[in-house]
């Protein structure tokens, strides 16, 4: 499956600024950048990194007081792998890789050291497995109201569901919060959505089962098997699309995913295989 | 300089509960363990794992329901380095290298993304570099209160902070805050601490400076050359001593070291470079 | 109906102190103290107080440094009156009376400006009126575990909430500001609780319903037409049995009260209307 | 000192409606409402409250789906009254009268019973009374910024505090809660301020101070002898100059205090008597 994306940041630097920018798709086993293109308006010195415990991609640069436009365009061909069936088991606790460890650890923005007893009350009795993670989506899905501008930038899993209100990044904490809580690894997934309403990046998590990360959508709003990877963090804060040092406004900002076969995609908490 | 490390742990395991145990002196170009012994009674298979991103040492084993004793000592020989002058710059953001970027974002207990404006405020006039960080150790041994009992495994830097009171945990994790929100990278460092009173597991923190990691004792207390480092992480989520699944009793616990040349050490928020 | 209520306070007074105590049964039209003595030993002279806005009863000591006896016992003739019907109406917004708004609005420990959402979800379709609250009551039961010790005097409602545990105190918090979320005023009550095991205050809450104030005990371990109520408040902070102003520790404390019938009470989240 | 007050407020209501408004000036033993007008267009019947303890006036109206108008204007008479010399003492807690007692308490918004420690560091060696008082407002100017919405309706004074930043609203209410930590009564005020820029309800706060009540305003940013005071309460919670049940959206907003005398008034946190 081939999927077009394409995103536009148009900046107003005030002060000489420094950014990273992490809006480049992400290469991996089952992602292949068949082509991209990175253009910087006016031209600046790019550095690309590469994060070592996630292979994140970023872009730094460095840009004088003035307009700054980047625009990045590729074309992504995914490869979903189909697991035989779901599985319906959770990697123990002790023979958990030591490379998956840090994402069953409480983060910025997913207090998963608070909830243990509301998640052990709420999905003890779940089938183990991708049944459970599911358990946890729809939970969310049924706890949490999508209402845009309800959350901002510092607002944790915890906060959003006392609330009982957040963004497509609420709806991952929270999930993600839940699946530690339980003894599951989870990470934070940034990435372009096809067919997302309104478009933007999309934040999605994947669970660690049976010894290979799961993709899921909380919000049940995409299809995860069209979703192009960006990056993954421990959650929100390591995926951010732009930090910098200095003093710039964002003033305009596109985002868009196309399939290119233009399939009839259905959409759910469904889940696929991603490792 | 040698030092003999030794810590026991005691528990009372009530069911089949699997454990990782974070207790091992780390081995680094600065730290070499000479002879190490640990001892786990009754006996149980022990798994040795080490996570990539940091080389954290981790002991994995599964125990029965009744007693359960680790024994670790160690004698550790440190090779401190002292750089010819303490330095007076920090890496500038751009220039930071991709490993080093996490320690930057805000973590569970390091809410740096809130306090921005109060570190600009506190230590924007600092002299950048080694001296702005002794200014933030400074600052959080003026703001806190050194008082056994008065936090807990949830609470965060900031918290610590609005009630002036925590323990070496909170210390570090403060100092980390705020090293953070200057954009300095900074990391949470558990080890053996010479002298300590009470002896106990201690924290301490490292900041990115000039290129390179810089030790340094928040509390003040025990002196940075003679730390025996055991683990690295984003806050002390990363790095607790022990985390098992099921269900179990820590009844004893007891932690020491010694400076096998005695020396008398001086105290202080003391740098070395430990990169 | 006749109580025998009883409570005794210990310190051990190390500086000079002044404290506030609420200890004594609340004189009102269904409440009637036949007989009681507060004594102090050593002797101290004694301020008897009366607050405006809820007939609380204070008293106001000064004390040396030595130690500190305050025992009070009272009989008490409560006088519950049954309602025709349990009512299914809730006074609407804008006809509550003046001295019933201070009861709607969020306070220290019961933050409802936060939950509105999640009320309006989870109570939106109760019936009105009693049975609404008696949703709230079940709610509070099913999410909480009486877990004493998980709370301490800092912790609010929706910390409770979150860690899924609490006491009395958090299961009274959390009910009242579900009720003040959906419009329903509501207040903290604190009282002596016949049969309570372990014996010690409890915390009751009230709300305010077809014009009068309605008796409930979110935990249902105790009967409510049996509560000698001490005082009411917006919450915990206004009902603390001692609060004071220099230094004393607290050594024993010791609570009862007594049925003088014997009666084989109910429990449950019964109701009574109380005002 | 005469002056005029004016306030308009605008809504469009999409559901029937009950609303309560505190928008009145207050009427108090030094400050004399010499006329004032209340026009609701279209008509709509009114009732007058008035609450026990505070003597707020409250103003209740249930509006039909349509526009709503509300305009008020007053001619307020103040009668300033200068102590002798500004209070060298604090009332002792003992004697502090029942009356008085809630606002030494904890509210939604001044988490007082968190920061005692803080509190004690920061102004144990001030000169009790006024001078204390100032202490505090002077250290609350140098702690925040004044940044029009940095926070919003749930923001407390620790969560103000710890951002640097807020607005009047939390400057009264980070300067209560360090008043009540050292044992000084403190409440919010609402009012009319002359010369507000931009012009709009503003926050001021009283402390308790040799038996009667002193205001300050925390962001000396208005004098507080021009202050026309609306309501008092245990903080912004207690105030709301607009609350209701329904479904309607303030579309305008006007607000003006002019003193009809046009003096040059000082600013600063300077204080007045207003028992």
């Amino acid at each position: 499956m081939a999927i077009a994306v394409r995103s536009t940041l148009q900046y107003e630097v005030q002060q000489p600024s420094s950014f990273f920018f992490v809006m480049c798709a992400a290469v991996t086993g089952r992602q292949k950048v068949v082509d991209e293109l990175l253009t910087v308006a006016p031209h600046a010195h790019i550095d690309w990194l590469s994060e070592p415990a996630t292979g994140n991609r970023l872009v730094a640069l460095t840009a004088e007081p003035g307009p700054l436009t980047l625009s990045y365009a590729a074309t992504v061909e995914l490869l979903p792998f189909t697991p035989p069936s779901p599985p319906e088991e959770e990697t123990p606790f002790a023979k958990l890789p030591a490379d998956v460890l840090p994402y069953l650890r409480p983060s910025r923005y997913c207090e998963s050291d608070i909830v243990g007893r509301l998640a052990f009350r709420t999905f003890g009795a779940s089938t183990p497995g991708v049944s459970r993670v599911a358990d946890i989506c729809n939970w969310v899905n049924d706890h949490l109201d999508y209402v845009p501008g309800s959350t901002d930038a510092s607002t944790t899993a915890l906060q959003a569901f006392t609330q009982a209100a957040g963004v497509c990044r609420d709806y991952a904490h929270l999930a993600i919060t839940m699946c530690r809580a339980m003894g599951v690894p989870a990470r934070y997934v940034s990435g372009y959505a096809v067919d997302l309403d309104p478009p933007d990046f999309h934040g999605f998590f994947e669970a660690f089962l049976a010894n290979q990360w799961y993709l899921f959508d909380a919000t049940q709003m995409a299809p995860v098997d069209q979703l192009v990877r960006i990056a993954v963090g421990r959650d929100a804060a390591d995926v951010a699309f732009a930090s910098y040092v200095g003093s710039a406004i964002l003033d305009f900002m596109e985002v868009s995913a196309v399939d290119l076969a233009a399939p009839g995609s259905e959409r759910g908490s469904r889940f696929i295989s991603t490792a």
